[in-house]
C-alpha cells in the first residue's frame, strides 16, 4: 500500500515539477510585456484584460471540471507576481523636463519615501534622496528640481518649507503625508508660487510595488503642467482619487487614525489579561488568529509614525470618545439581559452595511480559507 | 504595438491553458490517493509529507529564478482543493459495531450538525439526523445507537438529555457546544452511564471539511471504548485538543464571546458614525477592508447563536467591562497628549506578543497581498 502511495506521491510531484517550468515560461513573456509596455507607456494595470482572461479560464475549469475559483486564485496570485516582474522592466518617464531631479527630502529608514525613491527611478528619473540637514547645502539641486517631495513629521516639514523659497515656478512641491493637515498645504502655497499637491498613500508602507493601491491627492495649486505628475503615479498601477478635503477627513479619521486606537486598545486588553498566547492561538478559531495577526502586525511596526498620528489627531480622540459611549451603550444592554434588543439592534446595522455583508461573507470565507491553507 | 502585445498575450493563453490540463492531472491523482487513504484508512493530512514536498518545490523554484513565495502559495492552495477531493472519497469507518446508527438531534438548518452529519455519512455511518420533536418518537433507533451527538440550544438540551435513560452503556453522548458549559457534562453524566463527551468545534460553521480545523473537548466519563470516536475525528483532519476545563475556560471566552462584543461594538460604532460606506471603502487601506470584511461577514450571518453566547456568557460580560476600563485609561492619556507614554506602552504590548509580533507581521503581509489581489 505504501508502495502505491510512493507511486502517485511521485506522479504528484513530477506535474508540480512542470507546473514551476510553465510558470518560469509564463513570468518570461510578463517581462516581455512589461518591456512593451515599459516602451510605450502602456499603464502596467489592465484590469479589464484581467477580468476577461478570468471570465475564460473560469468557464474552461468547469468543462474540465475544475473549481473555478481554484483557478481564479492561482491566476490572481501568478498576476500578483506578474505585475511585480513588469515594475522592474521600470515606466516610461513622462516628465516634460526628464532631465531635471527629483529631490525626496525625508528620513532615512522611511519606507514610504523608499518606495517613491523606487518608483522614481524605475521610471528613469534621477533622484536626490537628502536625509537629516542635507538639504541646506543642496540648494543648487533643489533650484533645479522638477519636483520636490517631502515626507517628514509635521513640525520639520514646516521649518524646510519656509525655507524653499528659490524653487523653480515650475517645480511641482510635494507633501506626503498620513496625517491629513491642510494648514501645511497652505503654508506651502505662501512659500512656493508654482505646482503644489498633497499625496496621501492608503497603504502599508512595506508593499514593494503600488499596483491596486490608493493614493489620495489634495489639490494645493493645480497647473496643467501638473498632469505629468498624475499620470506617471498612475502608470505605477495607482488608484488615484482627488476628495473634497472637509469630506474626506472623517473617512481618513475613521479608516486609518480610529482604527490605529481600536487595535492599540486590543492590544492592551489582551496584555493586561495576560492570557496564555501560546494556548490561545492552539485553540483559536481561524477568525480569532485573523484579527491576532492584525494586532500583531500593529505593533511588530515602528510606533513613531503611529503614535504621532493617534496622539495628534483631533478627530482620533473624539471618534475614540464617542467609540467609548458606543461600548456603554452596549455594555447596558448586556447587563440586562436584553436579548430581543441584541438582535433588533444585529438587523439595523446589517441593514446599515447593506449589500457589503453578504460580499463580505464571500470574501471573508476566502480569506480564511487562506488562513487555514497557511496553518502549520 | 498592440499586435506584439497580442501575440505575448496568446502566448499566456495558452500556458494557462496548460496550466488547467495539469491542474485536471493532479486533482485526478489525489482522487487515487483518496481512495487508497480510505481504503486503509489513513489521516487525510499528512503535514510531514506537504512540508517536505513544499521545501523541494521551494528550492527549485529558487534555482529556476521563480519566487519561492509564489510556488509556495500555489501548491498551498491546490492542496487545500485537493483535501476536498481527498475528502469526497470518504474515511474509513472506525467504530466498532458500525452497523449501529449515529443520531443526530439538531435544528433543521444548523451548519454545525449538517457538517457532522456529512462526516459521518462520508464515513461510512448510518445517521439518523432528528429535529424539532422528532426524537421523542425515534426512542428505538436511539436504544441502538452507537452515538448520540446532540447540538441545540442550552435549555433544549438538558431537556432532551433528561430523558435518554435508555441509551445503551457504550453509547457515547455527545454534547457539541459553542458556549462551554461544564454543568451539562454532569446531568449527562447522571443521565448516561456510558462515555459522555463535550465537542467544542474552534471553527465558523460555513467551512466543507475540517482539515486543520481545531475541537477541543472536554473529558464527561472516558472509556477506552471511546477511543475509535477521537481516532475517526482525527481522520478527518481535525486537530484534536484535550483542555483542562477552567484554564481552557478564560481562552475561549476571550477567543470566541468576547471578540464576537468587540465586533459587535465596531459594526454599531460604523453605522452610528454613519460614514459613507462606499467611499470609505474606496479609499480604505488593506488594513481597513481587511476589518470592515470581518466585521460585515459577523453581521452577514444568523445572530441567534451570537447572541446567545453574547448575552448568557457571564465571563463575557466580565470581560468587556474590563475592555471598557482599558479604552477609557488609553483615552486618558490621548486627552492628556502623553507621546512618550503611548510609546512606552506600545514596547510593553510589542514585548508581551514577543516573537508572535514578528511572525504575524509576516503573515499579515500575505494576507495583505491576499486582499489586494482580489480587489477589483
Amino acid at each position: 500500500m505504501i508502495q502505491e502511495l510512493d507511486v502517485l506521491r511521485n506522479k504528484i510531484d513530477e506535474l508540480d515539477k512542470s507546473l514551476l517550468d510553465l510558470l518560469a515560461q509564463r513570468l518570461l513573456l510578463v517581462t516581455q510585456i512589461g518591456e512593451l509596455k515599459s516602451r510605450y507607456g502602456l499603464l502596467i494595470h489592465a484590469p479589464d484584460r484581467e477580468e476577461v482572461m478570468l471570465s475564460s479560464r473560469r468557464k474552461e475549469a468547469i468543462e474540465l471540471g475544475i473549481s473555478p475559483d481554484l483557478i481564479e486564485d492561482i491566476l490572481r496570485r501568478i498576476i500578483r507576481e506578474s505585475y511585480f516582474s513588469e515594475n522592474e522592466k521600470g515606466f516610461r518617464n513622462l516628465c516634460p523636463h526628464a532631465s531635471r531631479p527629483v529631490v525626496i527630502i525625508s528620513n532615512n529608514n522611511n519606507k514610504i519615501s523608499k518606495l517613491f525613491n523606487r518608483m522614481f527611478i524605475l521610471s528613469g528619473y534621477q533622484v536626490k534622496f537628502l536625509e537629516g540637514n542635507d538639504w541646506y547645502i543642496e540648494k543648487e539641486v533643489l533650484k533645479y528640481a522638477s519636483i520636490v517631495l517631502i515626507n517628514l513629521s509635521m513640525r520639520l516639514t514646516v521649518e524646510i518649507v519656509k525655507e524653499l523659497t528659490y524653487l523653480s515656478d515650475d517645480c511641482i512641491l510635494i507633501n506626503v503625508f498620513l496625517v491629513k493637515d491642510i494648514s501645511l498645504l497652505k503654508i506651502m502655497l505662501d512659500i512656493h508660487d508654482g505646482p503644489v499637491i498633497g499625496l496621501q498613500p492608503m497603504f502599508n508602507a512595506d508593499i514593494k510595488n503600488m499596483v491596486k493601491q490608493v493614493i489620495v491627492y489634495h489639490e494645493g495649486r493645480m497647473f496643467t503642467k501638473h498632469s505629468w505628475l498624475l499620470d506617471q503615479i498612475k502608470a505605477w498601477g495607482v488608484q488615484l482619487y482627488h476628495y473634497d478635503s472637509a469630506e474626506h477627513d472623517k473617512n481618513i479619521s475613521l479608516s486609518q487614525e480610529f482604527l490605529y486606537f481600536v487595535i492599540f486598545v486590543f492590544g492592551a486588553y489582551l496584555k493586561e489579561s495576560n492570557v496564555d498566547l501560546k494556548k490561545i492561538l492552539l485553540l483559536s478559531s481561524s477568525m480569532f488568529r485573523f484579527q491576532m495577526i492584525m494586532i500583531g502586525r500593529f505593533f511588530a511596526q515602528d510606533p513613531i509614525d503611529y503614535i504621532d498620528i493617534i496622539v495628534n489627531s483631533k478627530s482620533c480622540l473624539s471618534l475614540a470618545k464617542s467609540y467609548y459611549q458606543q461600548c456603554i451603550k452596549i455594555l447596558t444592554v448586556l447587563e440586562q439581559g436584553k436579548k430581543q434588543e441584541f438582535i433588533d439592534y444585529f438587523y439595523h446595522i446589517r441593514h446599515w452595511f447593506s449589500n457589503y455583508a453578504a460580499s463580505f461573507f464571500k470574501e471573508s470565507r476566502m480569506l480564511l480559507r487562506y488562513i487555514d491553507d497557511n496553518r502549520k
